[in-house]
């Protein structure tokens, strides 16, 4: 998606040789312009597929996951909630996810009320990188006897592995930016 | 708003005398078509306000900001960030919030590069009901000399006095359903 790319490369900031802040679209302030165009290219995208829900996790994909439920013709989103693990499970399906980024390990949990084994769920993020987020989403949605019919990213970072972790699984990942290397600050593209 | 009502009173939930729960459209799984309709109607109430930058709080507000934003033209959404005080302030805008509901203090921050003194700023959030958030934000936007044109809330807990502290210090607040008291559970509008 160019526009997304052009975007990253004029507004994106990469860090170091694998981090890149793009605090100035997507992040922290929003181009809703912008997000509901990568909506529409989430549709574009898997317009085949039949899509129950969407689901993503707090905070930074729900504007992504709102757009693209627009396109799709409004399925609802879940977002899942990020907790410090604790004993209170009840009524909850969860999944551990580190970020690598942070060091820190939470839980993710999504309420049994929005999930049952008829969905057919959608997976939108903001980021793809070593895949953590999207393969605790894909294991509570699993949980729920439900389908995952796609992971929508819209920046991944091909180089922390999980793209192609998810894709060998079988998974159909579609990523709208691929990100093949940050050099010293340096953002390239596949 | 008669439709957000109709949708407090069927899938919402009153707890006790102060807690009303709207998991089911609002607070973690998201309908988006409402969504939609709640930013035309804040498009509608405050259609003569020139809006540069819409303000929330992760995360609860994103979705409502988002579809807020597209009815004005596209402002860009900032959502400020919540986090643990820590010394590390520099570049933020920063102000203390409460929750009551949670016994909670924390603060939420704003980069300073997402907002000027010429910002005209539209506040939007889910709730209002003591204010702590609003307050919150108001804050870092006159930090960054930018001025507040007005305070959309989803649902007002009018008893619990925060739209009419507001109200009362000259701020435009408008909210969509303004719940008058909570009995047992039972949920009166104004």
């Amino acid at each position: 998606m160019k526009l997304l790319k052009d975007k990253i490369l004029y507004e994106g900031q990469g860090i170091g040789n694998s981090i890149v802040k793009v605090d100035n679209f997507l992040n922290h302030q929003i181009d809703v312009n912008l997000m509901e165009k990568i909506g529409e290219e989430f549709k574009e995208r898997f317009k085949e597929e039949e899509v129950t829900k969407i689901l993503t996790v707090e905070a930074s994909g729900i504007a992504i996951a709102v757009t693209t439920s627009h396109f799709f013709g409004f399925p609802p989103v879940v977002y899942a909630k990020k907790a410090t693990p604790s004993t209170m499970v009840e009524g909850f399906y969860s999944a551990k996810v580190k970020s690598f980024t942070k060091g820190t390990e939470s839980e993710i949990r999504i309420s049994k009320s929005y999930l049952s084994k008829e969905d057919k769920v959608l997976i939108i993020d903001d980021f793809l990188a070593h895949g953590e987020a999207a393969a605790g989403l894909i294991s509570i949605t699993e949980q729920a006897g439900a389908k995952v019919v796609g992971i929508g990213a819209v920046i991944e970072k091909s180089f922390q592995g999980g793209g192609t972790s998810l894709r060998e699984k079988g998974y159909r990942v579609e990523s709208l930016a691929m990100i093949g290397e940050i050099q010293d600050g340096i953002i390239k593209f596949l």
